[in-house]
C-alpha cells in the first residue's frame, strides 16, 4: 500500500467508516499543551520551518543527536538552514520512530506535501514550506485553524501575568484556556526554589516568608486563573508524596529552604504532600478538573543540562513505586468529600495496568468517567505505547468515557497527533467488530467514538460546546 | 461477522478444530473459586438475576461507578429490578471490558438469550431469565451442572465448620473440595487479629494464647480440612514475606498483638515469614498445592470500606517488589525438600515474566510442571491478560503442563470464563500451526489442549478423575 | 503451511525479500556470547549430540526438570545417549517455547535433518548428527563456517591467560576476540572474592593488597586484553552501583574483604562503584564498547547450587530499581567526557521502555548510535521478546543504528538465533510496508536491514570488515 495513504490504520471496512464518517470531521479539544499563549495573541509568523517545528522540540533533537549530528547543528549557533538539512538527512533513519510518521502527517495536512523527506528533497520541501508559512494562512491562527482546534489549554506558572490570556478570551472561534501547573512550589529541594518564590511573590505583590502564605497565594492565584477561564491544573512528579497532612513540618521545611539550605527527605516529602493536598481541595471546590504526569526520570544529562537547561531532550522514563502514595493521597481527598476530577498519565508503561485500576477506586458515581487514565504520553505517545494504554483502559476501565488524546506539545505543527491518535482508536474498534467480539451496531459505536474524539472531554471539561459537530476538514 | 458467533476467537481452521473436538467437550475443574459452599449443598435457589448476578459481584459494581451511578443503585437499598436496569444501562457503555462478554456470554450459555442486553431490551430479558431460574433447572445445582462443572474447590478460613462440605463429600457428580486460606491469621498488624483468633480458638475449643498454640491449631486444621478431601491452600498477600525462620521474634510479635498493640514492621515480617514456612512445610507433608495471589493493594477507598467493608470493588493492581522474597521463601522450602507443589499468581501484568521464571527455578524433576506460573487472575482475567500469561508461560515455561483456568468467581454464572479462555488458548494454538510456527498435528496439540484444560488439573491436584472425558455441551 | 517453512515468520512479500535478498546472506558477527576459545583454537571435536548440545546448556536442563525429568538424566551421572533420549522425550513438550524451534533450526541447518525429534525420532536423530559431528566439517571450527561466522566475541576473565586468543589471532578467516569480564572482581561480598583475587595476581605476578593494586592490575590486563584484539568488556549486575566515587570507603571495603568479613552494605556499594568508575574510564581511552547485562536474580536454588555451582539454570528475572542508579552513573562518565560507547541489555521486559530511554539521554551526536539498547537476552531472547525489544527501541529509539543480535549462549551450535532473529526483522519491516506506514522502498529498508545484521556492529565495535558481502548459506 502506499505510503500514509487515505485508509492507514484503517484496516477492516468498520475501522475506515468508524474514521471517515465519524472520527474525522470531530474539531480539535486540545485540553493539554505547551503552547505559547502570547504567539496565539499576537498570531505569531514564522520566520520559517526550523523556527516552527525544530525550535522547541526536543523529540527531534534526540533523534539528531542519536544519528551522530552534533549539537551545533541541534541547539548551537548553525543556520536555520543547516539545522534543517541536519533533521533532513536524518530523517530516513528515523523509520518506525514516530517522529518519522509525525513529520510526514506535518507536511501533508498542513502544507499539502506528500514526498517522503530526505537529503533529496529537503531544500524544495523548506523552500514550499517557508513560502505556505508567510501566506496569511501560515500564522500560528492560520495553522490552528486549519487543523480545526477549537480549544487549546496551555500550560502556565502562577508566576504567569496571564494578559495572553486575557487578550484571548474575546475570541469567537478558539477558547484557549491557561492551565494552572505550580511545579515550580512544590520542589522545595531545586536549587531556584527561592528565586521563584521572589518571582511569584512579585506577581501578586507580597512577599511569601511563611508556608501559609504561600499557601494563600497559590489558592488565590487558582482564583485568579480560574477567572480567565482555567478548568484545570497540572502536576509534573515523579510520584505522588506519602506522606501526611501536616502543616507544622510543611512550615519548617519552608523555612530551612528558604534559608538557602535543603530540608532532609522526609520533611520535603511532607511539604510536598501537605501543599499539594491544600492545592487539590481547591481545585475540587473549582469544579476542576486536575491532571498529574507521573513517572519521568528528568534532566540526566548535566552536561546538556548546563548548557540548554530543562526540556533539552535528556529526561527518560522512571521506576519509581506509583501504587501505595497515588492510594494515601486520593483517598484523602475522597475522605472528604474533596477529591476532583481526575486525569493520571503514566510515564513507564509497566505501570499502565497499576494506573488504570486505580483510578476506578475512586470512582464515586457523580458523573461518568470522574476518574480518567490519560493517554499514551511522551515516550508513549505512539502507535505501540497508545495501543496498549487504550487496551489496557479498555479491559480494566470504561473506554467509553475515555477523555481522548492531547498533543502535548510545544509545537503548533503538532495537531496531526490527534489524527493519528483517532485512526488508532478507529483500527482497534473496527478489528473487535470485525472478529464478532462487538456488535456490527456502527452508529453506536460512531456515536462512542465521537464521545472520545470530542464530546467526553466537551463534557468533562465543561467547555461549553455543542456536541458533535461534524466539521469538513 | 456476528457479534459472539459460533467460531468467535477461531480464527484458523486449526483454532476451530482444537476447541470443538477437544476443548469445548472438556468438563469443569474449577480449582480455585470463591463460592458458598453451603448454597451447592443446599442447592439454593435466586429470587432473581439481579441476587445471582449483581449480588457478590464488585467487578460489575466497579463499571456500575465508572458510568457515574449512585450507590444507592449498586449496593443500596434500590429494589432488585432497579439496580438490574442500572447494570443494563451500563452494559453498553462496557465494550472492551470483559464485563461485555461475559454478561452475553452468561445470558446466551444459562438461559439462550442471544440478545444484547440495554436499557431497551433489559426489562424482557430480566424477566426470561428469572422465568427460568425459577424452573428446577435454575438452582444452583441446576446452573453448574448445565455448565459441565466436575470439581469446585471453595476457599475457606480455618475458622468455618466445614459442615457443608461434610454434607457434600457424598455427592458422585459434584466433587466440592473446600481450600485452605488462612489470610487472617497471618495479618497480624490487621485491626481484627484478635477477634480472629477468638473465632478460630472456638472452633478447635482452645484459648490461642501464644504463637506456638496457633501454629498448632493451624496445622491441626490442615489435617481437618485433608479429611474433607481439601487438596489446597491458598494465600493472598502484597508480596511473599522477607526475613527468617525465628519463632521467638514471632512468639514476641504475637504476644504484642494480642494485647492489642502493633508489632514493629519487622517484627510482622518475621512472624508472618515464620508462621508461612511452618504452613508450607505441613501442605508439603500433604501433597498439597499451595497456591500464592501477589500484589494486589485492596481496600484504597476508606469511605466505600467503611460502608461495604472489603470486596468492595476499590482493590487495584500494586507495585511491590517481588523477586527477593519469593526466592527467598521458596528456596528455604526447597532445601529442605518441603517445598509443596505451587502456583504462583501475580496480579501486575509487569511481573509476569518474573513469576513464570522464578518457579521455574524450583522444578524438581519429580513431577511434570511441579512449579506453575497461575492464569491470567482477577483484572488480568480478560483477553489481553490471559494472552500475555499463556505467551509468557509460553516462552519462557512449558505451556504443555500448565493446569489452567480458574474463575475465581463469587457467582455461578461465571463459568463462561473457561469457554473463553478455551477459545482463546485455541486461537493461540491455531494461529502458530498456520503460520508454520508448529507442526500441523492436531491429534498431538488437541491432546495438549485437553490436558491444559482438564486433565492437567486433575492429576496435578490428584482430584482421581478419569482422563479426558469429552461430554456433550 | 509446512512447520519452519522457507519462509517462516516472513508473512508478507516484502519481509519475503528483505529476508533472502538482504538479510540471509549477511556472515554472523557474534559480538557476545560464552564459547570457549580453547575449543575454537584447538578445533574440538565432539564425542557426540549430547556434549554439543545439552553439555553446558543451562536452557535446557530448565526445560528438563519442568518437564518431571530427574537430574541424573540432566546433569548427573547418566550416559549421554540416555541424556539425549530424555531431553527427546521432553522436546514435544516444548512447544511455543523457543527451545523448540531452536533445536529443530539446528538439526536442519547443522545436519539437514528436517524430522521432528520425539521419542521415536530421536535414535536415528542421534546416529545421523553423532556421524556427520565426527566428519571433518563436525569441528568447532567447521560448523562455526558452516554458519557464516566471521567473528566471535568471547567472554573472559581477567585472570584468564588468553593463551587460546593469542593462537587465534593469525586466524585469517575467522576473528575471535576475547571481551573482558572483570565481575569477580566487584562482587565484594561473594565467597570466593579472596580467591578470585589471588588468581588475579598469580596472572600478574603481583600480589593484590589494597584497591590501588586492584584497580592497576585491572586497567593493565585491559591493555593486555587490547593488544590481542579486545573491542568490548562486558559486566553482568543485578543493577548498576548507586554511590559517589569515593576511593577511601572502596580501600575501607576491600580490606574488611580482604580479611574474610563482609562490608557493610553502603560500603559494597561504593566499592562497586568506584572500581566500576575506574574501569568504564579506562574503556572510554581505548575506545572500547562497554556493555552490561542488567537485572537477573542469581542461583536462587541453594540446593541445586551447591550441587552444580552456577550457571545451573536456576537464575530468574528480577525486579531492581534501574532508573537512578543508570542515571548517575553514566552521567558521570558523561561530564568527564569518558562515557564508552555503551549496550544495555535488560532482563525484565517491563524495563524495555526505561532502558531505551535512558541510553538515549547520553547520545552526544559523536557516532550515530553510540548508545544502544541491547537485543532482547536470556529469558527474552524469543519471538515476543526480541519483538518487544524490537519495537520498543523503534518507537522510542532508532532502530536503523541497531547492533543488533547476539547468541550470548555457551554452545556452537546456538547460531541459528541470528536467522530466527533476522527473520523476525524482516517481518517487522515487511508488515510495516504492507500496511503503508513505511514507504515500499525496499533498497533502502534492504540497506537498513543489512546495517541491523550486520555492518551496525562492525563499524561500531570498528572489526575493520568490508561492508554488506553477501555470502550463499
Amino acid at each position: 500500500m502506499t505510503f500514509l495513504h487515505e485508509d492507514f490504520l484503517l484496516d477492516t471496512p468498520h475501522a475506515q467508516e468508524l474514521y471517515h464518517n465519524h472520527a474525522a470531521g470531530c474539531p480539535i479539544i486540545d485540553f493539554h499543551n505547551h503552547l505559547d499563549a502570547a504567539w496565539i495573541a499576537s498570531d505569531h509568523r514564522f520566520t520559517n520551518l526550523t523556527e516552527a517545528w525544530l525550535g522547541h522540540d526536543h523529540y527531534k533533537w534526540r533523534v539528531m543527536r542519536a544519528h551522530g549530528i552534533s549539537e551545533d547543528l541541534i541547539t548551537g549557533a548553525a543556520s536555520d538552514e543547516d539545522k534543517f538539512m541536519a533533521y533532513a538527512r536524518c530523517v530516513p533513519h528515523t523509520v518506525r520512530n514516530p517522529i518519522y510518521h509525525w513529520t510526514h502527517l506535518s507536511l501533508r495536512r498542513y502544507f499539502g506535501i506528500n514526498e517522503v523527506l530526505n537529503e533529496v528533497s529537503a531544500k524544495p520541501i523548506y523552500a514550499e514550506a517557508n513560502r505556505q508559512l508567510a501566506l496569511s494562512t501560515g500564522s500560528t491562527r492560520g495553522l490552528l485553524s486549519k487543523m480545526m482546534v477549537q480549544v487549546v489549554c496551555t500550560t502556565d506558572d502562577p508566576a504567569d501575568d496571564l494578559s495572553a490570556h486575557e487578550q484571548l478570551r474575546q475570541d469567537p472561534t478558539l477558547s484557549v484556556c491557561p492551565t494552572f501547573r505550580p511545579d515550580r512550589y512544590l520542589s522545595i529541594s531545586s536549587e531556584s526554589f527561592v528565586e521563584s518564590l521572589q518571582q511569584l511573590g512579585q506577581r501578586v505583590d507580597r512577599e511569601i516568608t511563611d508556608f501559609g502564605i504561600l499557601a494563600e497565594v497559590l489558592v488565590s492565584r487558582i482564583g485568579d486563573f480560574d477567572e480567565l477561564g482555567c478548568r484545570a491544573s497540572d502536576h509534573g512528579l515523579t510520584r505522588m508524596p506519602l506522606g501526611s497532612f501536616d502543616r507544622r513540618t510543611a512550615e519548617k521545611a519552608f523555612v530551612t529552604a528558604l534559608s538557602g539550605s535543603v530540608p532532609e527527605s522526609r520533611q520535603q516529602e511532607i511539604y510536598c504532600y501537605t501543599l499539594l493536598q491544600i492545592l487539590c481541595r481547591e481545585y475540587a471546590r473549582r469544579g476542576w478538573v486536575q491532571q498529574f504526569h507521573l513517572g519521568p526520570i528528568r534532566n540526566n544529562n548535566s552536561r546538556l543540562r548546563a548548557r540548554l537547561g530543562s526540556d533539552a531532550g535528556t529526561d527518560s522514563i522512571g521506576d519509581y513505586p506509583q501504587a501505595e502514595s497515588l492510594s494515601g493521597f486520593l483517598d484523602a481527598l475522597d475522605r472528604d468529600e474533596l477529591l476532583a476530577k481526575t486525569i493520571l498519565f503514566n510515564s513507564n508503561p509497566a505501570d499502565n495496568a497499576l494506573f488504570a485500576t486505580m483510578v476506578a477506586n475512586f470512582n464515586d458515581g457523580s458523573i461518568p468517567g470522574k476518574m480518567q487514565h490519560g493517554s499514551g504520553w511522551w515516550f508513549l505517545d505512539q502507535l505501540d505505547g497508545m495501543r496498549d494504554q487504550l487496551n489496557t483502559l479498555s479491559q480494566m476501565g470504561m473506554i467509553s468515557h475515555f477523555v481522548g488524546m492531547v498533543t502535548d506539545s510545544r509545537s503548533v505543527l503538532s495537531f496531526p497527533r490527534h489524527e493519528y491518535f483517532r485512526r488508532l482508536i478507529c483500527q482497534i474498534f473496527g478489528r473487535d467488530v470485525a472478529a464478532g467480539l462487538l456488535p456490527t451496531d456502527i452508529p453506536f459505536l460512531g456515536s462512542l467514538i465521537r464521545d472520545i474524539c470530542y464530546n467526553n472531554a466537551n463534557r468533562y471539561f465543561g467547555f461549553g460546546l455543542d456536541d458533535s459537530p461534524i466539521l469538513q476538514p
